[in-house]
């Protein structure tokens, strides 16, 4: 485990690709094994966070050109760690988080042109040491996961937010682009077809976790209830 | 210069030390002898910057603890730097900034206790390479500046804000910090005894700064006018 004893699991890929599903499932399932899960997300995650979410979605931080608003989701990001996944970690949860680091990586770094030489130091400072230990990549051709949040974005009130409002080529460049994380980081990634069933996936995401929870029980100073 | 073919000035201090007044004064000296003079400050300077000046001055900022506080400096320094700092020095113009970079290392660095590898990579990314040609220190012994602080803010209808509200010995720290800095980077930074006459200080800003004016004249391609 990178930090404390707990496990940090973070959830990437593009819109519609059924992230916040998987999560609910992932964690159902977890808390009926016995672990303490915390299901989180990003941007957001913390009261200062949530602050920040709202301006970044709002599409008024667009206004404020590229490079703010990445620095402004890394200042949520490192509130979102210092408040909630360090503490949770160090006291031995599942951390589910939909969205982290890679994110940023993808929309601001890839899509958004920003280079390395500015993303890299960002996400030093914004994670101060908190990695995931395993990151779930949820892929899925762009045209069929714009027109899931398409579909979704008629149910909810809300409607699509800007990011869901985005060309189809952008969407494939993005997917590209978590597809070559997974690549270069094969220790951490792990990469999941999410074009299959709901139920398919979940439990495919199930397998992918299960070496990672094990480490985590084998690890655990608690009960070891939670790995039977 | 570092950018472009402007010069850019930035003014440094503690509380009540008269870096506004002073930064008045100059731009007015310079703009009598036919200088472009941009005036600008931090935290702000851009309208992106000046929303996130306003949430970190009122307080609300401290709910967000001191690494988030820091990073937020940064994406306000970010928007101002691209938005209004490199443009003018692009233009030629001279541009005198009351408190950029070296504020952060003191106020997040050194009495915020943020670690140099916190605040350095923070720094290079909102700097992007625009750093000051010139930086004047204002030095102040604590209390007299405070208690002009003060009176000041007796007078102003919003009160002293709330890094004015701070401890004497903690202004103390700052003030070594900020002659650290002055003692660490020789041919950027110059010290002026803040204590002295308004008149007095005007006169030692001036001929502290006319050596970096000559070598701009020398670099600029606009008349030489600016220059007599």
């Amino acid at each position: 485990m990178t930090t404390g004893s707990g496990l940090f699991v973070s959830f990437e890929g593009g819109e519609g690709a059924g992230k916040s599903t998987q999560i609910r499932l992932l964690a159902d399932s977890l808390r009926r094994r016995g672990f303490d899960v915390l299901v989180t997300r990003e941007p957001g995650g913390s009261p200062g966070a949530e602050a920040v979410r709202h301006v970044l979605l709002s599409g008024a931080a667009e206004l404020f050109g590229t490079r703010m608003e990445a620095i402004l989701f890394s200042a949520a990001r490192s509130d979102h760690v210092e408040e909630v996944i360090r503490p949770a970690l160090a006291s031995g949860a599942v951390v589910l988080c939909d969205r982290f680091m890679d994110s940023s990586r993808v929309y601001q770094g890839v899509t958004g042109n920003l280079e390395p030489d500015f993303i890299e130091p960002l996400e030093r400072v914004a994670v101060n040491g908190v990695l995931p230990d395993c990151t779930i990549i949820f892929d899925l051709p762009a045209a069929v996961g714009l027109e899931r949040a398409r579909r979704r974005g008629a149910r909810d009130a809300e409607g699509p937010d800007r990011f869901e409002k985005e060309e189809i080529e952008t969407h494939e460049k993005r997917r590209e682009a978590f597809l070559d994380i997974a690549a270069s980081d094969p220790a951490r990634c792990r990469v999941v077809d999410a074009s299959q069933p709901e139920t398919a996936v979940a439990g495919e995401v199930l397998l992918l976790v299960e070496p990672f929870l094990k480490r985590l029980a084998a690890t655990s100073n608690g009960s070891t209830e939670a790995a039977q």
